[in-house]
This record gives C-alpha cells, structure tokens and sequence, in this order.
C-alpha cells in the first residue's frame, strides 16, 4: 500500500487514482496535460498516443501505468491487445506503420534521457512522414509518462492484477476522457452489493 | 539549436520557452503544473521546493532547468546561490535542515526511478517531521522534472551559458508566476534598441 495515506481505500482507488483524490490541486493540470496529450484532436490517432504511453511505461516498470495504458491502447486500435503486446514485447518486428515505430524510437530514447534523442533519430522519423508536432507530442508524451510512472510507484501506490480492472477503467476513460478520471473502479462482475 | 522549428527565435525564447510558445494547448497544464508544486502556498518554503527542481535537473543532466531552478532556488532561499550550488555538489554535507535533506533523498530516488523510493526513506523523512503532503509534493516535483528535462532536452532546445539570462527570468518569475511564464528574455544590460 501507498507511503502515505491517500484517505481511500486503494483497492477501489488504485494506482493514481488515490494521489489524484488526494491532492486535487495536482490533478487537475495533470488530467488536463493527458486529456490534450492523449485524448484531444491530433493527426496521430488516440489509440497510437496510447501505446506510446505504454511503451514507455513498460520500459519504466511501472505496472500499473504499462497495464493501463495498454488496455486504454487496445481499446482504441483495430489490431487491439494483441498489437500492443507485440510492441511491448519487441519493436523493431511489431507489425506497425513505419512512421509508428520511427516516432516510437524516440519515445524510447526519451525515456532514458532528453539527452538521448539524436537527430538521426528525428530524421528517420521525418523521413516516414511525421510531422513536427507530431515529433514534439511525442517527446513530450514519453516525458509525461516518465512523470506519471514515477508518480505512480514513487507513493507506492497499489496496482491491481489481471486485465478485468484496466478494460473496465478503459471503458470508463473513452466515456468520460481523463479531466473526469478520478473514477472508483466499479467491479466488473458479480452481483450488486446486498447491505 | 532546436530539432523541429519552434517559430521562434531561440536566443530570445531559450530552453522550455520555444516549446511552450510553439504548443500553448500543452504549456497551459504544464504551467498551471509548476505553479501549483513550486509557488502555490505550502509548508515547504518555495525556495526549498525550486531547491528539489534544481537538485533533479541536475542530477537528469539538464543544463537549461538546473540553471533556471538554481537562479529561482537561489533568489528565494535566505543562503542564496552559495547553498544552491553547496546541494548540488555534496548533499551529506550541504548545510540544511535534516527535514530537507531527507526530502532531497527521496526526490534523488525518483530521479533513478519511482521503484528507487523506499520505506526507509519515507521514514527517515517523516521522522524528521516532515508531513504527507510535503512527501507527496517532494515525489510529485521530482517526477515532474524528470518529464520537464526530457522535454527540454529531448527537442534539443538552447541553454544559454552564464548565469545572466537565469537571474533576469528569476526575476520574472517571481514576479509574474509560472502562468505568464512564456516569457520573453531581454537583455540584462546595454542600451535600448534604436531601430
């Protein structure tokens, strides 16, 4: 359980959720920089924002963003879960667009450090055909994620296991976006509660 | 100089400047973001929270955001320059607060990792008498110039040299906030343009 006490109980309010409800003054530009990053208008699809977000997760260990953001992927491209987990699990073979994996390249070296990112790196992404906006919201978007992961695992936060609680929180996020995501996870099966 | 064209002319929009003038969807959050951890009213003195950004950037490399959170650490804090620059060469021996240095401690844990923070560290803070806001908002701050020295430099921004060009933004922030931040730098000596 989290190093300070998030004042809820975090099985219903897991990973982020507990610090966004407990310090709403932070959550409120930090939901707002993930609804224009990840949700807003852009020529990069939602669903390719979010696996960015989760790559870049994954590479930071943090389980509860990696899975989140995965499942929030998944819902959002045809190829769904099983693409994601190919990225995950090796680049450089994942059935993705060119410009998808070039853009992707950068989010990695992003990941270690600003310093990381070479023009090579940007060329080879331009030459697919992205933009320059789509090249800084990606630098910007692993830059996020390297916040939000040290957020999320820096409290100590609790992180579900199995799919069930991240596709349901998925539904919830494509529904509602992330400026209303301080959401209770709501159980996804079994009966109503009876007291 | 900078890997997508920012539309501006660098030496007057250094660092974090350019991409926020170039992306105002996303330097909004990012604003509001630095103002609510950095000069927003809290227990912890703004000078010893801009002492946290500093310490971090330093330590991710980023010689545009260490030297601008320097200069704010610097113009907030009684000790000045002198104990800014006495953290970011040795913190066992830095003379501050045991509360202090022990939030500096986890803040150099989340820079490795959000994993790297322990128990231990938030004891040993705690026990200092430091409250769960100010270790959530010392985890947060960390984490969040970990994801702003990543954007810096992973688009390959300019950082001027020398510290005149900090002392004068200093100046501006502290007077203006975060939120009117995109700031222009103006010369800090020498006569008037004529044209």
């Amino acid at each position: 359980m989290a190093y300070i006490d998030l004042g809820v109980d975090e099985k219903q309010f897991p990973g982020i959720i507990g610090p966004m409800r407990y310090r709403p003054e932070t959550a409120k530009p930090l939901n707002e920089l993930a609804e224009v990053l990840l949700r807003a208008p852009n020529s990069l699809p939602a669903g390719e924002r979010e696996l960015i977000a989760a790559y870049v997760s994954e590479r930071n260990d943090c389980d509860f963003c990696a899975a989140s953001h995965s499942a929030f992927a998944a819902a959002q491209l045809d190829a769904g879960a099983a693409l994601v987990e190919q990225v995950r699990a090796d680049l450089d073979t994942a059935p993705i667009s060119a410009k998808l994996r070039a853009l992707l390249r950068i989010a990695g070296a992003v990941q270690v450090s600003g310093r990381n990112v070479t023009t090579e790196l940007v060329d080879a992404a331009r030459a697919e055909g992205a933009t320059d906006v789509e090249i800084h919201d990606t630098v910007l978007i692993a830059a996020a994620f390297c916040m939000f992961n040290r957020y999320v695992d820096g409290l100590g936060t609790f992180a579900p296991e199995g799919p069930d609680v991240y596709t349901e929180t998925a539904r919830q996020i494509l529904a509602v976006g992330y400026q209303s995501a301080a959401v209770e996870v709501r159980p996804v099966s079994g009966p109503p509660a009876t007291s």
